[in-house]
């Protein structure tokens, strides 16, 4: 793919070298003390962070650092980086890194003009923060979770074991160049990955039903996911395939696939308390809950996940009822799968805790409950099916 | 379709009763003076006209109207809503029609606060108007061009014969009610449709071919098009086909297919030029070009044609070369063009002027330079090249 700028609610700036092009016409924009916040460190490794700490220098910021941003960032962290923020000031975030990193700092970024507590606020008064965020923007070096283009944010609540989505403002510009996702460790790609294929496919199994374009727009970005992860497991840093990858993960989860759509998202919501409870990898857990979830689903969704057969694995109808074809689509996800080295049970991962902890009433009852949320949702799931969908995860 | 509301350069209203719903909050916006614009009193008997008017009284707006846009609208036309515009300090622009009236806008609104010539500053001098547009916004009664998303208006210099692509702001809103669609005359809903497919084909049929999201995107489209334009034809107010058709008018030309792409888009520079000479249809002029210029073509972009043929038009690939099954898509296309009641001859056509007087150095020229703005084509054509494709349509 070629380099682009392109204006959506985010300004996308994408392709090889973006950063040097860009970045300096960005900062232009806003106050002279930037928050530079980022992850454990790769980006020191891979020399992205001294690249943008020289733009900063040459633009005359102020640069504050907020690192140690974890995997599943805690609403702990959250309150740390606010602080951070409203003691320097600071003009602008800079988030450096991938969907963590861009999360927490969506949340941040509210919170540090919130008087009141944004979980509280968002997640138990069912209320917006009545507060402007300090402007956000990302420079991705692993993508997946398309927060890169939209205002969602996952942070875990370490106190009430609970993982969930906040919302505040989308990056006001975002920075894709993919060749720094090519020194991320190779199953975090294929698993970050995996989840621009989950948000396709769980906006893809979602009422209505009638025809829409964005399905087909959907399975045209799913497909182009399962042909560019196949290249990348020859070709590990073909350049068009992880072009193509990292516009996926934006594509997939921007809003287009959902014009007209409900969505289901319940794997999502089955995959953020395995999280909040085991600090699971969110690409892989999401691997393993998909394909036996669908089983539990595809009478419900038979239509479309025929169409999901055909369409989007190319699986000849002739000779197969629908039931059939509609399992069969299933069985090519879950080879897929195994194809692209990700888990197929819970047992493969490695956890901070066991997952049986999660099969506690509670916790199902908040992954229930989530579903009333949901109501683009094939089938209403209730905790003991959801019981039953993990433990055969496991 | 379910309704939707969607932020992108334009913030998108789309759905049954969208004026109702949404204009009043959006004029709350702008000052008092509101520009209504429009085309040649279709709106009056349709009822849009009236709903919108009783808007503006709601929000105590002043309403000064600019009306007999035509089709094919012309530069003459532009200065006249830009004197009235300034006349009468006018705080948005309202135009409420198809993609004449608001392309005529968008220049209207560049024009109004720009104290020199929009068309010699951007057609002669390449360069771009150092002036804010006054705001814009859309009320869309019939779709196809696309320009309810983007930055673009076709206007036809009488003077000059050149009909040509100028760039101002795209609106700031648009409001998209399929329901609206259903006054309009079929055959202008199929050729209105048709630029829709003539857009995402454009795109398409253009460098680079490297595999590129877009392209997906682009089938899923075309696809989508397509289907709907059939499910008119048995039953022409299908809400679900028309609101498909209306969001696809909007994807096909708001950039999204664009990314990574150069794009082709010489039909539309043959049609624009027949429309400066002739006044012809925009949709009917590019049903004649499409499947006669790519029989010229179709050997540059082999690789591209067969994909066409295999994923657009599902044409099996057994026991042909790839140079039939590339022809049998273009087959394809011109057979569906038929099925639409759109026409394969310009002779079909009601036409101020005969199309032969297109046929000079002069307009052949014209065409031919827009090729060397136009990057992304398979092959360079040439005046007589050209000469030959409208010979062959006539």
């Amino acid at each position: 793919m070629e380099n682009f700028v392109f204006e959506y609610p985010t300004k996308v700036y994408f392709g090889k070298g973006a950063v040097k092009s860009y970045l300096s016409s960005e900062l232009k924009k806003y106050g002279e003390t930037v928050m530079l916040a980022y992850g454990g460190g790769s980006v020191k490794r891979n020399g992205v962070y001294s690249e943008v700490l020289s733009v900063l220098g040459e633009c005359g910021k102020k640069v504050v650092e907020f690192s140690g941003i974890m995997p599943n960032p805690t609403y702990a962290k959250v309150q740390e980086g606010a602080a951070l923020a409203r003691e320097y000031n600071v003009g602008l975030i800079l988030a450096v890194g991938g969907g963590s990193v861009i999360d927490c700092c969506k949340i941040v970024a509210l919170q540090a003009n919130f008087s009141g507590d944004v979980w509280e606020e968002e997640i138990e008064k069912h209320s917006f923060p009545a507060a402007a965020p300090i402007p956000l923007g990302a420079i991705v070096t692993v993508s997946g979770t398309g927060s890169e283009m939209n205002g969602g944010g996952v942070i875990t609540n370490e106190d009430k074991k609970i993982k969930t989505g906040l919302f505040a403002a989308a990056p006001r510009f975002s920075i894709l160049d993919p060749e720094y996702t090519m020194s991320v460790p190779f199953p975090q790609v294929m698993s970050g990955t995996f989840d621009t294929l989950s948000h396709a496919m769980e906006t893809y199994f979602g009422y209505p039903n009638e025809d829409n374009v964005s399905d087909d727009i959907g399975e045209a970005v799913m497909r182009s996911v399962i042909r560019n992860m196949r290249v990348l497991l020859k070709d590990r840093n073909n350049y068009t395939a992880r072009s193509n990858l990292m516009w996926d993960s934006a594509m997939a989860e921007n809003g287009v696939l959902k014009i007209g759509k409900k969505t289901d998202f319940e794997v999502h919501m089955m995959e953020h308390q395995l999280g909040a409870y085991t600090d699971c990898n969110h690409g892989m857990g999401l691997a393993v809950l998909h394909p036996v979830y669908y089983r539990h689903i595809v009478r419900e969704g038979l239509p479309k996940f025929v169409r999901f057969a055909k369409n989007v694995w190319e699986i000849p109808a002739e000779g197969k009822t629908d039931v059939q074809l509609a399992l069969a689509g299933i069985d090519a996800l879950a080879a897929f799968i195994k194809e692209c080295g990700l888990p197929s049970h819970l047992t493969e991962l490695k956890m901070k805790d066991s997952p049986e902890k999660l099969l506690t009433d509670r916790a199902l009852e908040e992954i229930a409950y989530s579903t009333t949320i949901l109501p683009g949702s094939y089938k209403r799931m209730t905790g003991s099916e959801i019981y039953e969908i993990f433990k055969e995860c496991m």
